[in-house]
């Protein structure tokens, strides 16, 4: 009675059924784009960003989007419809297809598939640490399924008994391997990276609550503007705003959560709240 | 009764039978591994080299090899048994596994499958035109599924008439997306980069090749040095040794394939010549 369903080209069906063959060059070459959102009472909550930014993703790898954005969303209303729970994740993926010559696109494989996730957070989660790392994504303005760095350093982010671990290059700090970071500086400045970033959706909800209670800048962000910040956030679709008070082991600001990550929390759930009321298929 | 047969965590089975679930992190993360060699009758050229570099890369993502190489030659060797032809490309794929969090490295799933291609050039192929591309790969020592730029730029090859692209950061150039490169200057020396590329196999048989023929150096080569160069060409595990007379369109040497690339072919062949007769299980 409770099982998750998916969708795939077409065809609703048992999570645990979906199979690709492995010819796909998105398992045999890692060509394949996603996204991910989450619904709040079986409202898929901003979900016109998150089709956006996948049709978007799908457009820079030349990859043919098998439905409209209309077709689209019918199938997250029927899947959401379709779930036990009324607060999921949804997962879209689409592929580069099964190709012959385990190399050229062919036609794409779309899946689009219920995620259980936590309850998320209805005040300001704990402060964490991070730690930072040299690197920068490829095609960072593409959700690419390509996390190959991310996922070969959690073993340096147990060790330092760390959240997550933050990505910079010489212009800067950038972004987590799925979150994007926001800095308060010591002038009251609400800063987060403009470039190699992937636009998060809560990223741009966090930059339009912050309209009216503090200035915003999209720059580059040094190590060491990072390191003197007054407070640090991380933005995310399941988390919202986690602070951040400890970076390589410095503490940041006054050590604990600031006033305007509180702020930003509350006027991004209310903004959720707002889209969940309004919402209509 | 020619089915081409795989092999999959322990079970040998119809190619086309081969399917993953798709929570696999190969696919949603595409955090895999794999490799590829060529069969001659029915020896498996240059075994040795190839799962010593596979093994490699799995080490490189921390990804838990299932098999100890005597079992995987025990595999292989079954595998080129089962097949209908002599003269196949056998690829390992050693993926993430089934991650519920779609994000931490779980079992690894292992898959050996028989890739129709071919029959192996017997003489110097023809002249190819290249075109050059600032890229690194990242990781560029570990053999990972992650090929977005090479198939990426496909377009872009096919638009210009070339043959493939070719690499090249602030260091020099590099590799091509599947194959390696090698110049010979006009001093005549043998050249190939030392860093940033893939340890090919049959880079590894090239440069054994050209001993007593000519000196050999693995170091930076810039573009410039490129353009300028005697002799270009490719190595490949499919192709062995492919010449290049365009890059950019701009003519190489004498705009014809040069004596080096055919010395070095015949010797290529002669070395797994003498590798499929003294091969033993």
């Amino acid at each position: 009675m409770d099982k998750l369903i998916a969708w795939m080209n077409g065809v609703y069906l048992p999570l645990e059924e979906v199979k690709i063959g492995y010819q796909d060059i998105g398992l045999l070459r890692g060509y394949a784009v996603f996204d991910f959102l989450r619904t709040n009472q079986r409202v898929p909550v901003f979900l016109e960003d998150y089709l956006q930014r996948f049709q978007e993703s799908a457009a820079a790898l030349r990859l043919d989007m098998p439905l409209s954005e209309q077709a689209m969303r019918n199938v997250v209303r029927k899947l959401v419809e379709l779930q036990p729970q009324a607060e999921m994740g949804l997962r879209f993926l689409l592929t580069g297809g099964y190709s012959e010559d385990a190399y050229t696109v062919q036609e794409p494989n779309l899946i689009i598939s219920p995620v259980p996730i936590k309850p998320v957070p209805t005040v300001l989660p704990d402060a964490v640490k991070i730690i930072t790392y040299p690197y920068e994504r490829q095609l960072p303005q593409v959700k690419s399924i390509h996390y190959t760095m991310g996922i070969l350093l959690q073993q340096e982010v147990k060790a330092a008994n760390a959240f997550d671990v933050l990505y910079y290059s010489e212009q800067g700090v950038s972004e987590f391997p799925r979150s994007n970071v926001f800095i308060v500086n010591q002038q009251g400045v609400l800063q987060t990276p403009a470039n190699a970033v992937l636009k998060g959706v809560t990223r741009k909800q966090v930059i339009q609550a912050a309209a009216n209670l503090l200035p915003v800048e999209e720059k580059n962000i040094s190590l060491d503007e990072l390191y003197s910040a007054a407070e640090i956030f991380i933005t995310s679709t399941t988390k919202k705003i986690i602070p951040v008070t400890l970076v390589d082991d410095r503490v940041i600001g006054a050590g604990k959560p600031g006033p305007v990550a509180f702020q930003l929390f509350d006027r991004l759930s209310a903004a959720e709240e707002d889209y969940v009321q309004q919402f209509q298929w």
